[in-house]
């Protein structure tokens, strides 16, 4: 027999693991409700059509495509061969697979409020704490199953959403104690000011791929890329000083001494204006609490984005790059039928956040719970009486078991060890009769003698 | 375009629905961290040959399988092609597919223990709360993505597990205010040995199934059954007095009179006198309070247990039926090339219990949260300054809402009222000036002046 194991790229969680995401999901939960955001939960499978094509092409290639039932059964043949043509040209085919596992949490909202749009309040604030699938090549911190943490207010273009999403971001890594983050922005318009400035208007997309490789490539293999696209060497120039903002790539300058830059190279475009007094008003209105730092530098990928860009960076000292982005949208639902849905979103990376509290070790000792206390077996009447006992305190919230088989003392405090349970109680034919047993801390090995009435007491107290 | 839907068999869930959904989840979850059982969680995904084969034909052909990434990609055609014929004759391929949804949790935390046996203390207690998958047909109550819920205890045979478990059920529907539910026990001992005084011991599989069927079809089409399987009349008889125990069928009797009928109906039988022993420690270790009910017409399907079974049924006035089930098992991990691991679990079924309590109408009135505040947006000055505000009383943890732009007074009530916000503030210039803001609760209509600094005050104290 082939020794089991789980698919590449997937995770078993064990019950530290489960214990320490739960108190990330739960703090960013928290939060989350604090500014009236509202939990939505969708499928893992959506129909094909639904997902097929909003990705790009390596999007499609990536996606979980679930093989339709049956297609063995004599009826369902001819049309799954023509379906399994199709799908070896690279098409797409309802014949062969109909289903797909969801690839992000915003492609499946856009869907749900395209089919509630009728019965839902606008402003629509919800969030959604679910896993994504991705047949990506699994290296560090990637994974093939991973949580995705988004929460989105759609149907209003209020700035006052950037600020609170801006707010979340300072608050969630100020309680799971990434104090050190860094919450880059940056606007889209702004970029599309720089292709204006080229007077390149058509080619926007293209320079704002090339920016988003910066940080991974370095500015020259940004340049030749640029140069590829056919912009001139004055056109690079510009595109080079903007990113530099004219000054030696290290030196550090502060937002207010950006925003003059800005609002000097854009003087002469009106959507670079607007783009630059949107982020001013997100840095005026913000609690100087937040660390956000502007960075014409961020475009964000391909993405949908039209307008204030995010991008929450891991504290310098730990190698991890992005740990949450987002930005803002003109038309969430324009694909499914529904136009003129605005909105602006963020998401938190809850693997790479989970890896940087690690490396940080900030989690809390409270998130290690488990049994507290072992009732120790010493025979049939003794643990008929244990039982009872321990019920009394399981009815006070105190997580108890009775070790299962009469055993040896040394291996039920073994058992007590291995599984860091804090306490042993242990009640013999004698404790039995003169109504009190012994309990003992397991760390320091103090034991003491309680009397029945006053264990849950005892533990209550602890 | 086409109108967006999701697949058949699968649920979108609102904000209202997740959170009845997550009631339902923390009060199982605590109650199982009480009895000191752990999380764990596995991935969506398995490999297709650690599922195949593990849950009869039926369940090979439900199970949702993956379609390989990259299948026409030109070096994988060939492959793909050979794969697809495997499918298509009804067998699986990895060429074509390697992964699948999980189908259940049992099979994964199989996986889980084989692969982790040597690092696990037993007895592991584990509890496992996550969705899975089934190309069922949908109808009321069955659906295609559904969660489990599921506590096993492995790697001991003492009945101490059996009474936890029970008191568990007893104590999970007590928190959710489902109080006639009942208990359903039976032992698959006394099935074997019902096939042991029928002379028939290579037909008991035979029998649990026509048993099983009990419920759904009646005695006459179980008898039918039985005698395809070339049961003689006799032996029909013997079962037939069996299930009815000599009585009328709608005759009620006790546990104690069943176990009576028991004893002397396998007198001589070994294994029957055994699994009596059984259900008697169960029921004698058991508090009062524990509904529980043998039933000796209990089967529970076609599954992998040897000893005490259990069937956790809705109240009586509701036609719900199962709510859960479990039972104790000899060798969990014996299909993965790891001998010797019995254990004992239960399920509960989270999709019905939802239905139950909706028709209970038992859900407390806490589990709607939601905003409980919304500042009205009475100008840009005045929006900041609110905005100030409701940052404090997000600090104390109130969930408050500004309303997004500048409004008529009327769209603001009309958007609080749709959201069922408890209250609104009011801070217009006014208001500002003289340090105090309006408060109306917004259930009453009643309306008040609070001073800035008793606000925080104000709304922890209501």
């Amino acid at each position: 027999m082939a020794k089991p194991s789980i698919p590449q790229g997937t995770r078993d969680f064990s019950a530290e693991v489960v214990r320490k995401r739960n108190y990330i999901f739960s703090t960013i939960r928290s939060v989350f409700e604090i500014y009236g955001f509202e939990p939505l939960e969708t499928p893992a499978m959506e129909n094909l059509e639904t997902l097929i094509g909003k990705y790009g092409e390596e999007g499609d290639k990536l996606m979980y495509k679930i093989l339709n039932n049956g297609i063995s059964n004599p009826k369902n043949i001819e049309k799954s061969k023509v379906g399994f043509e199709k799908v070896l040209r690279g098409k797409s085919s309802s014949e062969l697979t109909e289903r797909a596992l969801k690839y992000d949490l915003t492609i499946p909202f856009a869907r749900y409020v395209a089919m509630n749009h009728g019965v839902l309040t606008f402003p629509y604030r919800r969030y959604q704490i679910q896993p994504v699938w991705r047949g990506d090549n699994p290296q560090k911190g990637r994974y093939r199953e991973f949580t995705q943490c988004d929460a989105d207010v759609v149907g209003s273009t209020s700035l006052l959403n950037e600020v609170e999403l801006a707010c979340i971001y300072h608050e969630v890594f100020t309680k799971l104690k990434i104090t050190g983050y860094e919450l880059k922005v940056n606007s889209r318009k702004i970029l599309t000011a720089l292709a204006e400035v080229c007077a390149e208007e058509t080619k926007v997309v293209e320079i704002t791929t090339a920016i988003d490789k910066l940080d991974k490539v370095g500015i020259d293999r940004v340049k030749e890329e640029l140069k590829s696209k056919e912009l001139n060497d004055d056109q690079v120039g510009i595109i080079e000083s903007y990113l530099t903002m004219n000054h030696a790539t290290d030196t550090v300058i502060g937002n207010a001494d950006k925003l003059l830059f800005l609002k000097s190279f854009f003087s002469d475009s009106i959507v670079g204006q607007q783009g630059i007094k949107e982020l001013e008003f997100l840095i005026n209105n913000l609690p100087p609490a937040v660390n956000i730092v502007i960075d014409q530098t961020l475009a964000r990928g391909l993405n949908y984005y039209t307008g204030i860009i995010f991008e929450a960076k891991a504290p310098a000292e730990i190698k991890m790059g992005s740990i949450g982005g987002g930005g803002r949208y003109d038309d969430l639902t324009g694909l499914f039928g529904v136009p003129n849905i605005p909105g602006v979103g963020i998401s938190f990376g809850v693997d790479r956040i989970f890896d940087v509290m690690t490396e940080l070790n900030v989690f809390p000792d409270e998130v290690h719970t488990g049994t507290r206390v072992l009732f120790f077996n010493m025979g049939e009447a003794e643990s008929r009486f244990a039982f009872g006992k321990m019920q009394q305190l399981r009815e006070q919230g105190i997580s108890c078991e009775l070790y299962h088989e009469t055993a040896k003392i040394a291996k039920q405090f073994n058992y007590a060890e291995k599984k860091k349970i804090a306490y042993a109680v242990i009640i013999g034919s004698k404790e039995m009769e003169q109504k009190y047993c012994l309990v003992k801390n397991l760390a320091t090995g103090l034991q003491e003698v309680v009397v029945f009435e006053n264990l849950a007491n005892f533990f209550s107290n602890t």
